[in-house]
């Protein structure tokens, strides 16, 4: 058994990681700590988990951590950069949830996320948990940053086309829409039902924290640099992303074919058949991203769309699948769940 | 392993049959029948089960049900009570989760349901498929009449009170709110979103076909009839049943070591700390049922919160842990899924 | 042109008292306040007024409130009770949305809103601003108590029954649910889409501050004490309150008919045919109250069924109700828009 | 006084129209047909209206509608086409809410609608009713093609770029988002609340019905043929849509400057300051399409955010625009209503 802890698991990544973890047949999970709700019982600020998780929030200076294998942290940005080096130094391993060591060029951090980073060293170190591209390299990984929700929709997306090299890579378009749960369990105006209810809006359209990862990522799959438009929207639902890609061909090729091959060997992703729609509650709940691809009239501009679950793939299900390779477990082990539909 | 076969899994509760069938340790899925979708793959329907379920919809002529050990009934109503003489005849076991078998009134049924009934001999051995009332009974049932929603959720949480004796059973009153997946897989325009969302009301106040089975349930346990008011109402989400049920009390007594005593060894009755709500999230794609009992201002009135997920408790969840029962496994076995939250 | 003020502008009924005074034709807004967005122009904060009005929040030391002749506190509670007495003295009226002077026995109203009341003496006389109960008190009144949005679809639900003298007054009960938009604009948790979408939920069992106030408005028209079982829910939506009232009948009467009596001169309380079911959407942003009466299998318990918008009827409409009426305008002035609907 | 007619009530636009006429001061609704529900009582249906209109649905034969001075067609498709012409014949305008006179190219319009036009050449004369583009002709027209949904939003959106010549017109997208009363009132499994809540899809993108008719109204502002790649979704929200749109600047120029220019007469379009982002909501219940026009970090694509309510600027409203033009009555006379928020 895999001994696991949680630092900070009073958000919906937290709560996710406990869903998912509890029925992982090799977990043990042995902390989670929250420095506000310390001393509570997990099941009762997460009501779904009575009857399945008898565990309660450990202060973080409480929790004994380094007898962990393996910790996940479900914190706001900026706290795993402070603690990752000395349970690194103990043995454990880390997968990051937050947004901490996912950009490579420490500057360019920085700048997007407002804040100095605490440990630039690591970064170089850490790997992106984005097994699709990056498998081998999760399995011998230390420090997992684990990607946004929007990059992975985005980045599975547009993968086939860049590496096949059948596009125009300076004019990529990612018009993505998110459910509210993608901006946490956090005391905010814009995200009260009675604001986002019966309402659709973009925001972030001259900058989003998820651009400079989402052109990186791409950027090394085409290596070299990508030009993106990126444009979130907030739909009034609760989980779910539906990223709607827009390139333009350079080449003809059979992309469903294309498509279908890449995937092939992913347990994860699951390519349409030709002419379909994936909507984001066909991966309710799951894992899977799943995806579709179009060439309108023929004409020269493809269009991808890829459904996932924003807490799942796009989070807490993604970083048990970093776990599981890093473990030698089965890559799917404990995150087979089928989607919750209706 | 146990053969089952799905009659008319084109709705909400045969796809959710599949969705926890599929995950069944013990079972292995056969057939199911649809006679406008045969030959279509259940997968292209229900697209959540892409890549778990490799079946097709068959014409029911053609499906060979009497192979399979235990056939659930997801039809309409009136479908039922026309195949299951010769199938019971062949051995095989029935479980449905339609209305046909659940009134013991033939002539009630009858008025309540507007058709006559093919198969009156039949209601008289039908066992009525509440484990937590009838469990000895289900368990050498060869024909179950599995619950409605809105009755599952009503006797339960009335259950304790009315067996202890406590409350005036000639006043009951149970206001009940439910998703509109309740209503069922079917085009009509008043579920449409555009009718049923930012909404709420009530309907079938004069009266709902629930009223006399839950009046039955009610009247067995009290071993005399009771008077019920049962109002109904809409609520604008996917999933979910909230019972409030209000009674006299004539008894002082302490309400909630009633209930926890009660229903200390269900599996799937849950009942919370006192003074706590539950809410119908807390039980989305579970099979749990959770219960809050207050006594405002210490009054003589006593209130009771009873939610359940009405796919799952409310009918395929609670399908399963029949046939768990009448085929001598674990009552928990392939239905302890967590509840999805947020 | 009535000048009028609005202080503490930016909540819901703040916006919602803008939306239906800027269409007034007798009403010029002079001044809205707000401590934390003076300078901000209205619109911005509310983008729907755009267009509409032009006008920026105001610091309250800076709003010349005495010069407007009514000041309309949108405030949470606690804030007009400091502030009613000077602007009264210079001849201001006032309605308060806040509960302030809702409650007679100020000892009792202390109790429920854990605050010493700032000014018992204008309790007394207040008037409370329910024109269907209070009218000719409104008309020459000071100082109106608006009232609760819960309070007022229950009152308008019982008060022909109790008027008439035909129920059992003791054991009232009244089941109600209500939209987000009833929690106020507030950064809260347990109101964010992520949470409360898709979930249904009771709260307050044990105690709810609307309680006190129903029940000294029923207890008034019954001209004695009325015991009175009152559960709020939580709905998933954004406006509207639906109340689901149940009384024991002590008396056989024509219930449909003495609901259509009392109501036939009131333009905004609209009593439905027999046997239908008023629904929240058909008053969705209108100051109308639509009710029906309900007598299940003719037996001794009256169901009622009330319907209101809470932001219109239950706040804001019925506050500009209440100054039509003071001010000597046409009660319907300025709020007869049509319910938005689908 | 305008005597008008509606043909084809039962629907949303003609539950909408009903809304905004009988608020008009200028407007008397003659006659309201529908086949299926001749004899009712329009407010029994529409329940919104209770107390504000008088009329019963007629069948069409019983209608007088060549008393009327304008006839609005509500129907579905195909249906005015057929009515038309002795309509007009009898000196009575109309304007169609449907497709039949939208598209000038008739063998293009009956391929993506699937039947023979009734009527091809009263195509050519109708009048593309697009007040902000086409108000002059409007001004003469006996017959309006009231433009779709989504082609208002993506119109408007496009026009000051195309007009001004600074995009790369080979290249167009418009990835746009439509609330489910789009669908329009009618029984259909995919649009129920069970299955288009918490969910977003894509859908159509091989080639929606509005194509060709964004594609015509681009090609006309631009005199030569736009490449256009349109994709459609459906959001879970009731009302609203929201156009995100993408071209390649070809010239440099203040794009905020352009927009605000262009609109500075329009009181239906609303430029929002640089920088912001519209929301649906904040046009609800109201004819304004509001925009705002980003340019990303500076780079060679603009995006337009474009919002509509699309059953009045993008159906109901518009058409009442036009009727406005059509008789030299003030262009915004009974549809200035303030949009209901939250």
């Amino acid at each position: 058994m895999i001994n696991v802890g949680i630092v900070g698991g009073t958000g919906y990544t937290g709560v996710e990681l406990l869903r998912l973890l509890v029925q992982h047949p090799k977990v043990k999970i042995k902390a989670i700590t929250s420095r506000s709700e310390a001393g509570m019982h997990v099941a009762e600020l997460f009501t779904n988990l009575r009857g399945y998780l008898d565990l309660k929030f450990t202060d973080p200076t409480d929790a004994k951590l380094t007898k962990c294998y393996v910790i996940f942290f479900a914190t706001p940005n900026g706290i795993a950069m402070q603690q990752a080096e000395p349970l690194l130094k103990a043995g454990v391993k880390i997968i990051d949830l937050a947004a901490d060591f996912r950009i490579k060029d420490v500057a360019e951090w920085e700048k997007w996320y407002g804040m100095q980073h605490a440990c630039p060293k690591l970064v170089a170190e850490a790997v992106y948990g984005l097994p699709e591209i990056n498998r081998e390299r999760v399995r011998n990984a230390r420090l997992i940053a684990n990607p946004g929700c929007y990059p992975t929709a985005v980045q599975l997306g547009f993968l086939p086309l860049i590496e096949a090299g059948v596009i125009d890579i300076n004019h990529l378009i990612a018009d993505v829409k998110s459910g509210v749960s993608g901006a946490g369990r956090k005391a905010e105006i814009h995200t009260l039902l009675a604001e986002a209810a019966d309402n659709f809006k973009a925001y972030g359209v001259p900058g989003h924290r998820h651009l400079p990862e989402i052109r990186q990522g791409l950027s090394n799959i085409a290596k070299r640099s990508v030009g993106l438009t990126f444009v979130p929207h907030l739909v009034p639902m609760i989980r779910g992303i539906h990223a709607t890609l827009y390139a333009k061909l350079t080449k003809q090729t059979d992309l469903q074919n294309l498509y279908e091959e890449r995937y092939q060997n992913e347990a994860f992703v699951d390519v349409l058949p030709a002419g379909k729609h994936p909507e984001t509650r066909s991966v309710r709940g799951s894992n899977i991203c799943r995806i579709a691809v179009h060439q309108p009239q023929n004409g020269d501009t493809v269009v991808i769309l890829s459904v996932t679950d924003n807490l799942v793939k796009g989070a807490a299900g993604q970083a048990i699948q970093n776990m599981n390779i890093m473990f030698g477990l089965a890559e799917t082990l404990g995150i087979r769940q089928i989607p919750l539909l209706p």
